[in-house]
């Protein structure tokens, strides 16, 4: 059978049991021309809460009953005469939280498994990591010697935008949630200094870790965190806005900048980003942080956890913070 | 005699009767190598309302019990061996709300009152044009076929916003307060279209007039005017950060941009701006910008007061939107 989960409610705020409904149905048969991919590995990302609210944003909503849009990495275990992708070939693409797709491989990619290990592909060599390097390079237009603060540094994006600063020669300072992800981002991955903002005073902290300003923040939280970090921008500062996961189940009453005015005496500049825009520069990006990884450079780190049926326990990880790295939902049963 | 206007207390919301004082002092001598200038016209701008705050700006705040700052235009009264200003020669730079100032000449420029009426050089000559021009084109970046909504469209940079939006090319929609200001944007100016803030739903009227959606919002305004703009952008949009009337009597509870993740929505940039950073640029914009009024392309408007007695008053207007263009103090007496 194919386990899926569907999308039966849109919650006002968290999600809860009502929001989604495990499945059963019959693995699908691939047509002429078609795959049938077996999935091994779910990418659990903030952005899927944005996903499921109505209306206009860059991307359709997910439709109430349907399948739950979700990154994901399998094998094909049915080729129907596809023209390219063979039984046994891993691809990845935007399969939905299910065991098996059928696909006519459009928007599907195939990856190596001997060159990294599967949940990287959907991390830190999949959208997470191609979101870290256009943001931070592209949008946030680093140099060297600049003052990087970034959020969610432990996180998915957060950990990469950090190592990417580091290794481009800026200092970086992070900031997570509890002393275990400081000491990680702090003494794994390099950085030059960490703010625990569960247990630190943002502006003070702030002030402390960046006390000649920030040049660039590249922003995955909102809220008060970004009123903190624009209260300490310097001249011609770069704010990448790449998400808001402090505002995601409160969208009705988003918590506005209200230091935007800093915008205007420091002459800075508040950009937001897509990663779909870069698509054409994917190859070129992946292979420049595959060289990374491969000479210790770039570290990556997959939190995996086990079996569909705790899709939702595994999701509610991403607002409250109990997860270290990229979230990633393993769902094919052995 | 000289009469001033000197900061007396710095106001926590709307400068009142205790914000000022006019003082009678001797008019001063200059020294060797300077001059003393008589003003005609004292130039009255939101951005005052900032320098009267305490603590880090743009710009060092007014200090208590000096003469509150001020852009301005007057006449060489006596030279005093000024290696390049002599008498009768028309000066405009930051004398103060005074009617008398000494200076070595710093910062001062010469202007041609036979080629001008005075109070334009502190207008569309001066600061206000200089931000509209540098604000639209060098942040802006407007393209011919761009819609772009201004804010304070009927005032002195607004107003020259929208024009310089029209000569190059582009659909221009204004917001001003009342019939009369969107009748004269509208017929005089030749703006596509006008919205009347005071008598208007704001999100609905953006919505009838920018029914595509907006490239570039110049915003002189925020609260919730940029809130409606941000929630209306087309995809690159880009938002110029000039001012905040609505908040710069309550810097302490400003309203920040809650729809602000329509920059990521759209990877759209809200780009801050200060004009002086232009400033090595001013001739190549002012000898333009006179070309274009010559041509009648560009039309300029000063709204005139008499009486440096009237400085509090008249400072008032440009809060309460009671004044139409250039807000300016005359302030020699006849």
């Amino acid at each position: 059978m194919n386990k899926q989960i569907i999308l039966k409610n849109r919650p006002e705020g968290l999600p809860d049991e009502n929001t989604w409904e495990l499945q059963n149905k019959a693995i699908p048969e691939p047509k002429e021309g078609e795959v049938l991919i077996q999935h091994h590995y779910i990418s659990l990302d903030p952005a899927m809460r944005g996903w499921m609210r109505e209306g206009k944003s860059y991307i359709e909503p997910v439709e109430l009953d349907d399948v739950m849009r979700a990154g994901s990495i399998g094998k094909v275990v049915t080729s129907n005469n596809h023209p390219k992708f063979k039984e046994g070939d891993f691809l990845t693409g935007w399969g939905g939280v299910q065991q098996y797709v059928v696909t006519n491989g459009e928007n599907w990619y195939p990856v190596d498994p001997s060159l990294a290990p599967l949940p990287m592909y959907i991390g830190t060599l999949g959208m997470p990591g191609m979101t870290a390097y256009f943001g931070i390079l592209e949008v946030g237009k680093i140099k060297e010697g600049d003052t990087v603060l970034v959020s969610g540094a432990a996180g998915a994006v957060g950990s990469i935008v950090g190592q990417i600063a580091k290794i481009k020669g800026c200092r970086v300072i992070g900031i997570a949630g509890g002393a275990e992800k400081c000491k990680y981002i702090k003494e794994v991955l390099g950085f030059d200094g960490a703010i625990d903002y569960k247990s630190e005073e943002i502006y003070d902290a702030i002030k402390r870790e960046c006390p000649k300003g920030i040049d660039v923040y590249f922003d995955n939280v909102g809220g008060e965190i970004l009123d903190a970090a624009l209260s300490r921008l310097r001249m011609h500062a770069r704010i990448v806005i790449c998400g808001a996961i402090s505002q995601y189940n409160n969208m009705n009453d988003v918590k506005g900048p209200k230091n935007y005015l800093s915008l205007l005496v420091n002459r800075a500049t508040m950009q937001g980003m897509v990663v779909m825009d870069y698509a054409k520069d994917y190859g070129k990006a992946a292979k420049e942080m595959g060289g990374w990884l491969a000479q210790g450079k770039l570290k990556s780190k997959e939190d995996v956890y086990q079996g569909i049926e705790n899709f939702h326990d595994t999701f509610l990880r991403l607002f409250s913070g109990d997860k270290m790295g990229k979230l990633v939902l393993k769902v094919i049963e052995e």
